[in-house]
Order: structure tokens, then sequence, then C-alpha cells
């Protein structure tokens, strides 16, 4: 019953209009991703995320995964044969390095590629977006020889990866990790423990699984500065690329979820594997924050899928759907009634969504632009600078947009009333997937702690206060356009009150941490209406530019203008929230809950 | 793995303290709700709740219900014997009619019994709350035979009520339906049509099911005025309450649901049932509207009833869970970690639901009361205002309680990071099954509409001026009072706020429409917001007066206070908001979505 329709054309706005990919054809890989290019590249993704992953989706979960006697995992009908096309279809390659076979094309497009196959089969693009995680921390972290053993094969998704943090014991705080890892005369490692929540530890769509590991050596300090990282192949791999022996790991069960139930989340018992250290001892959790960081932008853009495709079907079904008669007369007098698309409160739920993921796009995209930056800009400046945005803007990214991804979807289906409970019309499913996204890759709470504990300061505050100038710049320049007025206003708003809330936190949260802690929630949420206030000014000011003959530039503008007096107004409550500190939170004694 | 008690010394403090019940004992009803009295039914309620239905509820949500093929229903495994129990020991009875064989008790009282129902099993708590609807419609608009004959069987729960409302085509707009009914000579009526959507439309509970339905009679108006109320028994009773033959009437399917899968949701099927007119012809919906409204408040409890559950299991999940070291140092040093309780963002969650689950408490219980007092006053003055009340309140309790129950449901789930999205836990059940409640009984956008539409406005504003004139009246008395001050704050902030709105649109909403529309789910936010500000502040002062050695009343007061710092600051966001207007959210044609 639901549908999902890549939604290209506003990606082509984003690539050319918003971010103007053309411009750096300097860069390596951008010369190649030219508007063609890219238009081809979505229109093809979005097809066979249509075709293909689409139909799978509600299979995925309603069959769910099945955990065989032998330990081995059945994904669901379809599954199989759709990874496999996806495969030979090259999708995987697309950002990864080239000298890995990979296309090299800019990481911010493979971003929507990401987006796409996620909200067609949220549970099926986890496979291949883990995959990718474990690639880069690997290629980041790990030596020559490893790259060349692991990288081709997980580049092209012939293999897969997974990551291994969680135990029973420990989630965030990993520092609590007991998995051991005893070395080895050949200089290899046994690995034992028992890990948890592993997406894609094990399952039937590759031959084989590149588990990432952090594990604790004999002898390694406490707490965090005691873990390391290891490969730990399901097969083991011979220096011709061969698979061989059966590692000592097995699955040893699998989690029911409230929903990616196409997902395979398994228990992963190592007894005595085979692993090999990637990078130094005891500095596992610096490569595991390459994936880390990676794959939180990954998740944000997860919320912002389900919220896409939730939408989609909110819209058709408004405009079908007949119940009752305009406030402002029949519209329809022909129907029995009129679309439900016609009543205000309908419409502000669908305005509240289209302003949400048109805006929460940009910002992953335009944040992911920061990315390709960072690795192949030939300005040291440029470098740094898109290093520090990525790392700051991270944390928003992840818990700004599958916060407001989750209530965009729940919206969705409040806008189908009861149809949006059964589970004929997909929508229950969109919001029982989406709710993941605040939880794993760190739950949103530890994502604020991020933003306000580590990236407000680092270097001095050189990122954010780098942020408020180019907020700073945009409102020196349009101050007096009259067109751009109610976005230069709501930007002064939102840019004030954000500096605001820095402000606060650097008086009161260095002299009180739980201070920090108490507006941390508060601060992040503030962050991203302010960021997606300047991606609605930035956007307003190019479709001003762009607008002609098609209304779609004229559409972005109303939305814009929508976003900034119907959405914005939100953040001068988390200011005033924030400002209010740890006092009364904290009082309550804890067993007087 | 979750549990659940029932917060009786909450309800305690509720009925003794804050709406001192012992002060109504010239009330029929009232004389035998003494403290001990009141405090028995908690204790006895909540022990059956906690004993005999919330076991069932994770096997009810596992086993759902099943429709064999001769189209009886089977309700999960222990549901039937659990019925069994809850009619014998009398529970159905407390707030029945006493010349229908019930205690006659207050209906507060009743409200929370149903509150702890939910609370332990939500699917199963709605075929009583659910019969009880019935029976009051039936009591209400039903003639003297009817009465009599359905009354006590309905009262006591040995026979099961449903209403019959929603057709495929009709949801929200009643005036849509379809089923016919054929006056025959007996005057009884044949009745033909499809309703969906039906709880309890079969189940295995009870030896008879009375269905109220919404029917068309031949020849009637077209739309709302059209539609006559009609009592039709799955079997037929005769004179001497025996039961006749099967009526014409079968379960056609039921829903596969996101949630409440203990409920059996049914597509009703009548071929050519025999029906009874219950009151007068084409005048139903005013019938219905008596049942709804109750209905209503039925479900705003609900929502409450799902944070309150969720809200318990993450308290001890945050006592239990040890994760990272407290900001200000370690607290629990004899431990491998903290117990996650001690990080500020956690305890924002735990004092957000707990700041709202009291306050929502009190907000619905009082407004109950007002249902007593409407029925049962001896003054005519009393009896109109409590009538008035009971209507301006309603809207807000069902859509205020249920919104934002969800949200509540939802950060106990995100307190449990990824355990709460394992079914093992129990969190995602909560959620689940709670999500309904914002969309049966009216969507909380129809009751958004119903607040600025109609309960606003009638008589002239005279309900909600009345409650701005109470407000005023607290805050008169108690400016100056030190130990009040922040919530006379509070209250002083936002009931200027609500009236700024209220004028706003008495103004703007009379002359376009569409922007009452606009502006009503804002309107309801704020509307809800102010009433809790008030609530709390009458608490607060309640607690000032009993307060001793009891830190109970301290940890009210502390409660308080964080629910006028920290929450209360969304209501500028939504007066902002709904000051907007209709323009921007109707602007863009609703093809170009």
């Amino acid at each position: 019953m639901p549908r999902y329709d890549a939604p290209v054309r506003d990606m082509q706005f984003i690539f050319h209009d918003f971010l103007s990919l053309q411009n750096y054809s300097n860069l390596p890989g951008f010369e190649e991703a030219t508007p063609d290019l890219i238009d081809a590249v979505l229109e093809e993704s979005g097809k066979f995320a249509k075709d293909v992953l689409f139909p799978l989706n509600s299979i995925g979960d309603e069959q769910g995964c099945v955990r065989n006697s032998d330990g081995s995992v059945k994904t669901p009908d379809g599954f199989k044969e759709a990874y496999n096309s996806f495969v030979e279809n090259g999708w995987p390659l697309v950002n990864k390095a080239p000298e890995m076979g990979g296309q090299g094309l800019p990481y911010a497009l493979s971003m929507a590629i990401s987006e796409i196959n996620s909200s067609a089969n949220m549970a099926f693009g986890m496979y291949p977006g883990l995959t990718s995680g474990a690639y880069e921390a690997l290629m980041a972290g790990g030596s020559d020889e490893q790259r060349a053993m692991y990288g081709p094969k997980m580049a092209s998704g012939e293999w897969a990866g997974t990551m291994n943090l969680t135990e029973p014991q420990c989630g965030t705080d990993l520092g609590l990790i007991k998995t051991k890892a005893v070395p080895q005369d050949d200089g290899s490692y046994k690995i034992t423990g028992q890990k948890i929540w592993i997406s894609g530890g094990e399952q039937d769509l590759t031959e084989n699984i590149i588990h990432l590991v952090l594990a604790r050596i004999e002898g390694a300090p406490e707490g965090i500065k005691g873990i390391s990282l290891f490969v730990v192949p399901k097969f083991i791999v011979g220096e011709d690329g061969s698979l061989g022996d059966r590692n000592e790991l097995s699955c040893g069960g699998l989690e029911e979820k409230m929903g990616i139930h196409g997902n395979a989340t398994c228990v992963m018992n190592y007894d005595g594997a085979t692993g090999w250290l990637v990078g130094e001892e005891n500095k596992g959790m610096r490569t595991m924050f390459v994936m880390m960081n990676e794959a939180r932008l990954g998740v944000g853009v997860q919320g912002l899928s389900q919220a896409e495709i939730a939408y989609q079907n909110s819209v058709d079904f408004a405009n079908d759907r007949l119940q009752s008669r305009s406030l402002a007369g029949p519209q329809a007098p022909e129907k029995p009634a009129d679309p439900i698309i016609v009543h205000p409160d309908v419409r502000r739920m669908l305005m509240d969504q289209k302003a949400f993921i048109e805006g929460a796009r940009a910002f992953a995209y335009w944040t992911a632009l920061f990315g390709d930056l960072h690795h192949k800009s030939p300005d040291e400046e440029v470098r740094q600078k898109s290093d520090e945005y990525m790392a700051l803007m991270t944390p928003v990214i992840k818990a700004f947009l599958t916060d407001r991804g989750y209530k965009m979807a729940n919206e969705a289906l409040q806008i189908h009333g009861g149809s949006g409970f059964t589970k004929e019309w997909g929508l229950e499913q969109f919001v029982r997937d989406c709710r993941i996204t605040l939880i794993y890759e760190g739950t949103n709470g530890i994502q604020a702690l991020d933003l306000v504990g580590r990236k407000l300061a680092a270097n001095g505050g050189r990122a954010v206060f780098s942020f408020f100038a180019e907020m700073d710049d945009f409102i020196g320049t349009h101050e007096g356009n009259a067109e751009l007025e109610p976005f230069v206003e709501g930007l002064k708003s939102a840019k004030a009150q954000l500096q605001d809330g820095t402000n606060w936190l650097m008086q009161n949260g260095m002299t009180d941490f739980n201070n920090a802690g108490a507006a941390s929630n508060d601060y992040l949420q503030l962050f991203g209406l302010t960021a997606l206030t300047y991606m609605w000014a930035l956007m307003a000011k190019v479709s001003l530019e762009k607008r002609g003959d098609d209304p779609f530039y004229d559409d972005k503008i109303l939305t814009g203008k929508y976003y900034v007096s119907r959405v914005l107004p939100e953040a001068a409550a988390h200011l005033a929230k924030l400002k209010t500190g740890a006092e009364l939170m904290m009082a309550l004694p804890a067993d007087r809950f």
C-alpha cells in the first residue's frame, strides 16, 4: 500500500544549486561528478530503491531474521538476491577510494544514495551502511597489509563489515569492556568475550564478514585507555585472498526488537577467535571514532530517511482521503467530502514535515561536503576548517535529525488517523524502524554531551565561533534585502539565541559540569534549529536567484518562510530551559523517584 | 522483566489532600467514599492489576487475538480467566448507578481504577472501558425498557458493549455513514452495513455483546442530521433476560496493528441484523456524544497510564544500570561505574516524566470530579459550571495527555538505551500501545478543533472566562507568598499567554476560520500547559500546608517547581506559532507537496 519515490528533484537542487558541486571540479573525484552524472546516479539509485529494495521492506518487517540451530542466520526472503544485485551494480563503490576499486565520487553524493536506500528499506540499508563504516575504520587505522587484504572486497560489498562495541555490562561506557585479547606467537590474538546488539553480526548475504572488535589485551590499563581494536574475520583470509578456516566466533542469538526486523541484531560470541590488532595497542578508541563519526552522520540521515518516506505517504493520504468540508467552504463540491489536505491542522503537519525534511537534508549534505573537503581540498586552511565543522556538526545531525525525524514520521502516521496504526498502510513500520536511530551509535543524550563537553570547546571554540561569523556574514550582507527579510530576521534571532546559550554554557558549565549536562539537550536542539535556519536562509538566497518559471523555487522560499515563522519559535523555549541549570533537576534523591 | 505498581500514594494525595473528596460527603455516593474506603479500593485495585492483569500484558502483545474460521475470536491466553475474575470481584460496578446494581462511588475514583488497569494492561482495560462507555450512552439515551434489559448486565460486566461508528469511507466525518436501518413492523430495524475498527466487536470474554451502532434510517436526511443510534445485541435478549437467537452480525476480520494486540479490533458486518432505536430518530449523534465525551477522558487517562508504567520502569533502570561516572565525580566509587540516574540528561527525562504524570493525573481527576458534581451536586449553579468545565477540559485532556503521554513513554524508552528497543524490557510495547491514544475517539487534531471551534465559544465563552477568573483568584490570593512565588509567577505568565492566545483566536478565528484551524493545535497545547501549571500551583499550596516530616510533600513542591521552570517555557513557543495564522500554512498548492 505505501510507496516510495526518491526525492530526486530536491537532491538535484541541493547538489546543483545549493552546494554547487560543479564548482569543486578541481578536487579529486569531483571532476567526474558533473551535474549529468549526479542526475544519472540519483535516478538510477532511486529506481533501484523503488523496484528492488522497497518491495522487500514490509516483507523484512514481517519475516524478520531467523537464526538456525547451527548459528547461521537467514535474512528475509529476497534480501540475498537484492544484495547480490546491489553489489553487482556497484553501488557500494560509488564513494570508495579508487585504489580499492571504488569510483571515488563525493561523499556528499553517497549520502544521498544512503538516504534513498534507507528510505526504501532501512533494515536492508544497514548492512552496506555498517560495512562502509567498518571499511573506513580499517582504511584509516589498519596496516597496509590489512588494507590490501580486506579493502577491495569490503569496498565492493562482497564482504560485509561489523562494529563490535557493546557488551551486556557496557553500552555507552566502553571503558567497562571485558572481552579479552591474548597475544599469540604468530602476532595474532585470541579474542574471547561476548558482544551484543551487533547489527549484521551474522547473515547469509556475503561470503565473509569482517568483524571489528574492541577488546582488552591481557594486562592493559583499566578503563577506556586499555581498549584495543581487532579485525576478526568470520573466515580467515589467506595471503592470496582465499577463504580459509571458519573462525571461533558465532552468533549466539538474535534480539527481538521494536523495528528493523530485517536486520539481524546479534549476540556474538568470540571463543578464542583469531584476530589481528588494528593500529596501536590500547588506542582502539581512536580508530573506532573514525568509524563512529561517519556512522553517526549516517544515522542522522536514517532518521531523515524515515521522515521522508512517511511524508510522501502522508501527502498521498491527505490528497486522497475525503473527510469533512473545508472550514472555508467546500473545495471539492463534486465529491462527498473534501480531501483532508484542505484542513489547516493537516497542512500544519505536512508543512512541518516538509520544512524539516528539506532543511535537514540540506544540513546533512552540506556537512558531508565538509567531509570531502577535509580529505580532498588542496588548501590546508579549508581542510582544517572542514574537519572542525564535521566534528562540530556530527552530534547535532545525529541527534537533531533523528529526534525530529521520529517526530515527523509520527506526524505522518497521525495524518493517516486509524489507518496509520494498522500494518497495512506501512506508517507504523516507518515509526518503529525510525525509533532505533535515537539510540544507536551513541544515544542522543550522548550526542548532546559530546557537543557541549567536547566539540564546543575544541580548539578554544574555533569551530563554533567560525560558524557564528559565517552567519553574521550572511546577516550583514543581506540585511535590507526585502525579499530575504524573514530569513535575515530569523537568522538574527536564532544566532543571537544560540550565542546566548553558548555564553551561558561557557559561564556556567565550566564551574559546575552538571550545568553543562543539564543544558546539553536543549543546547543541541537550539543548535539544530539555528543550523536549519541558516540552511533555509542560504536556500532562500539561491532560490531567489534561480527562480523563473519553475515554481519549485517559489515553493522553496515559501517552505523556508514557514520554517522561520512556525518552527523556529521553539528556539526560545530551549534557551529558557537550558538557562535554568542543574539545581532543580538534580535535587530529588534518587530513591524518591 | 518490566514491573508495575499502582501509584497509590500519589492517588491518595489527589483524593485526600488535593480534591479533598471527604468534603463532598453530602453528595450521593460520596458519603461512602471515606478516605479509608478509597485507600482500600486503590490498594485492592493495584493488587489485582499487578497480580492478574500485568502478567498478561506481554502475553497479549505476543499472541494477539485470533479470528477463527467461524468468525469467533479468541482473546490471548489468560484474558478470559482474568476477565471472569474482574467481574466476580465487582470492579466494573464501582461507579455504576445503584439502581443497576452498582456501588455508585465517585466517577473520579473510577478514573483511578481505569488508570491502574490501563497501566497494567491497556489492551485488556479497553474491554471494560468500552463497555462502560456504551452503558453510559444507553443509560442516557435509552428507553426505560432498554435500560432495564441491558443495564444491570452491562454494569456488572457480564455483558460487554461496543461503539460502532467508523466505516471504511468515514472516520472523523460521520455524516458519510452508509449503514442502513430499515424499519420493521414490530418496531425493530434491520441493520445492514460494514463497520471497521470496532474494539472488542467480537471476543470470548462475555456471553453477550451489546453493540451500539450508528446507522441511517431509510429516507433520513443526508449527512450528520440523518444518523440514528441503535442497540444491536449479539444474542437477542428475551423479556425475561434470557439469551435467544444469534443476531445477523459477525466479525469479518481483525486488524493487524502497531499495538494493543490483546484487544480485538474488528471489522463488523451487519447483514440485516435486528436492532432497536435508541432515543429519537436522526438524533443518534447526541447520545453518541455522551459516550464519546466519557470515552475521551478515558483515552486521555490511557495516555497517562502508559507514561506511568514506562516511567516506573525507567526509574528502576536508571537506578540499576551502571554506566560512566557522574560529571561531578564518582558517586558510587565501590561500583565499576555510577548508576545512570546521576547523569543530568537522564534526570531531565525522569523529571520531565514525573512532572507531567503527576500534573496530568491531578488534571484528569480534578476534571472527573466535575463529572460527579455535574450529576450529583444539589446546587444548580455548581451543576452547570461543572458540566461546562467538563466539556471545556475534555478535548484538552484527551489530546494533551496522549500527546505528552506518548512523548514521555518515549523518554522512558530512551533512558533504557538499546534495551528500550528490545521486546524483553517491555518499553517498546508501552510506546506502541500508547500510540493509538493520539488517534482514536477523535484524533488529537479533532480535539483541538473541538476546543477552539465549539468549546471555547459555548455560552459566550463562559467556561473559559470562569477558568481565567479562577486562576486570577489564585494569583490574587497568593501574590506575595514567598513560598508560592514560583507558582504564582508561573501561573501569571501561563494565564496571560493563554488569555493572549484566546484573544487572538477571537479576533482572527471568526473572520477566517482557517486561522482558527491553523492555531488549534498550538492553542490546545498552550491550554494544557496552563492547566497543568494551575494544577501544580494548587498542589504546591496544599503541600505547603500539609508538609511536616513526610518528604512526599517536599518532593511535590520540588517537582512542581521543575515543571514551572523547565516545562512551562514551551507555552511561549506555542503562542508565537498560533499567532502566525493560516496564510503560510495554506499557501502551497495541494499538488506541490
